[in-house]
């Protein structure tokens, strides 16, 4: 196991009907802003419940953010928070959403020039207004961790601080009820990737990240195709252990102390810059690619997750990596994505466009072990084709 | 899965030379009481490390907390602090002296008459000084939560606030090294049990907290037999996995949105108050006769023990049950810890001393389905003859 800090200070509200405990998690007397996407809230009553919740605070709203949020649409907010004196946000919606607040609370208080050097020159933030955060589309995690991802002009920029870590999260199971398939199924495959990065590198004899990394996968694999299922449709059980998984995925612990990979999320984050492909959809089409061409890398790895994801037994050791790829694909068709580059359109000249990307980037070394060069992940793409 | 709030905010410093970390974790100008027992940590080098990483702060010492610390020699501890105005406490040791230094950091803000209606009469507290812990001994995940046991004449009474959860843990896992086979013993059948209290009850589909706690379950089999073995004396890895594995079995999490038991630690803790058998030695003993009496109201997750823990898969569950009662005595034997009240000199009588006790204390609904009277637990005790 490697060296690690842990530090995760979000209080975690989980269960149906856990709304109404915004009332006394926002402080009185806070100035409220709360941030919201297209508008579904409205129409699954949740803004109501969040309304109601507020009833006693001053509060004021912003909605738009857009998947992928985008730097121009985050910064109009800015006004918002100056002429009403905001001191406090309130993001309500999924990651997109919950991303693009934190990077609202870090541009608010930011001392610097211009809040876009927080993107793209990586300028540390030395303050951020609170966040508190009511999950609607469990995913990316971004509910319990200090992690963004905005995105201007096609390219999509990450920054990390502890001080946009939201203070609270709602998680209301029945919040998700109403997410379309896609939505479920983005998740779902966002979710399980994430973990795949903390789990599927080379051994240091983490035990227990190893065992919970597994518990959120099989978790997963089993509950993510009852999602989708009509006979499932309003079971709220399947909801919870989603959205936990979905939230203990990337919450920092099963990525402390053991190696972490992310060249999947790297080579697709290029992918929806540049095509606008969902998230997850880039992650289901790149993973198992990394897993074909990474193979010799990630062997002991590989065969774990045969043996304990999978329950596989039976040939030896390169039949257990080839079964454990081919239903790892299976699970994400299982989960109507793609698993091809074909499937969303694309052929060999979209390569041609993304490497340079990933140049221009920075993301010539990726992988747990720094050796995935630009000529790497073009052989990632061409196995994805 | 029920409903739940899960909240913990300390800090984790985990691995090999993180001691020097306290430097800038205690903050600057803090008047600090470091606390620590019977002095063993002077023989392993870890106060001399302690000593280094405080060199620039303004520090006091209080040494003899005894094991089951003891609420006279606590409040001894509050002269000193107010001797030399402390206003920070760092708990060197194990879960007795973290245990203890709670309650000094609540005994000494207490605004009532008397700090012993913390315990006694369970008066809320409102403030605490700040503490940090140095793990020396991994067992009872006292290092990052709020919980505190204090022994006073024979009685082992708890409390636990948030106020009292350590602001930071530095776990390294060379600091558990010098430790006897018996604390070592002590230590994984404690974080055993401690997963047991909170797995072994009824199903509520809580996925992912089943995995996890199976995750620790399955460690701990595997790594805590090692421990003992000569030719894994200093294996770090090993050492790691035990200590990391006994903080996340009651931080808190595997626990959140499940039914918990505890009965084996209440019935336990009379044994330990009475006779002072060593509290892990009480666990060891009352488990396996907890399991076969209410093995009817824990049948499904007994089951699902014997598949996903001891990996079973021969009989019928009235097979698979009594194979993981004996696999679970099995390993208890394995680490050198009683699993009979004979072995610890008991007999029928002393079980007629230790029910009124569990009666005074209050202790008369306990497990899960709150069914275990002082009758069952007469049974239980019968039962571990």
């Amino acid at each position: 196991m490697l060296n690690f800090t842990f530090h995760n200070s979000t209080k975690i509200i989980f269960g149906k009907g856990q709304i109404k405990t915004l009332t006394s998690e926002i402080p009185q007397g806070a100035k409220v802003l709360m941030t919201y996407g297209g508008g579904s809230i409205k129409k699954n009553g949740i803004y109501q419940q969040v309304c109601a919740a507020l009833e006693e605070h001053e509060w004021f709203e912003f909605s738009g953010i857009e998947p992928n949020p985008k730097y121009d649409t985050l910064m109009s907010a800015l006004e918002v928070i100056r002429e009403h004196n905001i001191d406090y946000l309130l993001a309500v919606g999924g990651g997109s959403v919950i991303d693009g607040t934190k990077f609202i609370a870090a541009a608010a208080l930011y001392q610097g020039e211009d809040p876009w050097d927080i993107l793209a020159k990586r300028q540390a933030i030395t303050e951020a207004l609170p966040l508190g955060a009511v999950l609607t589309l469990p995913a990316t995690g971004s509910e319990s961790n200090g992690g963004s991802v905005v995105t201007r002009d096609g390219n999509k920029l990450a920054f990390g601080n502890p001080l946009v870590r939201p203070i609270f999260a709602v998680l209301d199971p029945a919040a998700s009820l109403s997410l379309s398939d896609r939505q479920v199924s983005n998740g779902v495959v966002d979710a399980f990737v994430h973990t795949m990065e903390q789990y599927l590198t080379y051994p240091v004899n983490g035990n227990v990240q190893d065992r919970f990394a597994e518990g959120l996968l099989l978790t997963l694999i089993e509950e993510g195709p009852k999602a989708l299922q009509e006979a499932f449709k309003e079971d709220l059980t399947v909801r919870a252990n989603i959205m936990w998984s979905a939230s203990l995925a990337l919450n920092g612990l099963i990525g402390a102390g053991v190696p972490q990979d992310w060249a999947t999320h790297m080579i697709g984050h290029e992918l929806t810059g540049t095509y606008g492909i969902d998230h997850a959809r880039t992650l289901s089409i790149v993973l198992p690619a990394v897993m074909k061409v990474c193979r010799e890398d990630k062997r002991d790895k590989l065969i774990q997750y045969a043996k304990r994801v999978w329950q596989l037994t039976e040939g030896d050791d390169e039949a257990l990596i080839n079964q454990a790829i081919l239903l790892t694909e299976d699970f994400f068709q299982k989960m109507n994505m793609p698993v091809r580059l074909a499937e969303v359109d694309l052929s060999a000249s979209d390569i041609d466009k993304i490497i340079p990307l990933l140049e221009l980037h920075g993301m010539t070394t990726l992988g747990e072990h720094r050796n995935i060069t630009p000529d790497v992940s073009r052989k990632i793409l061409e196995t994805a084709l």
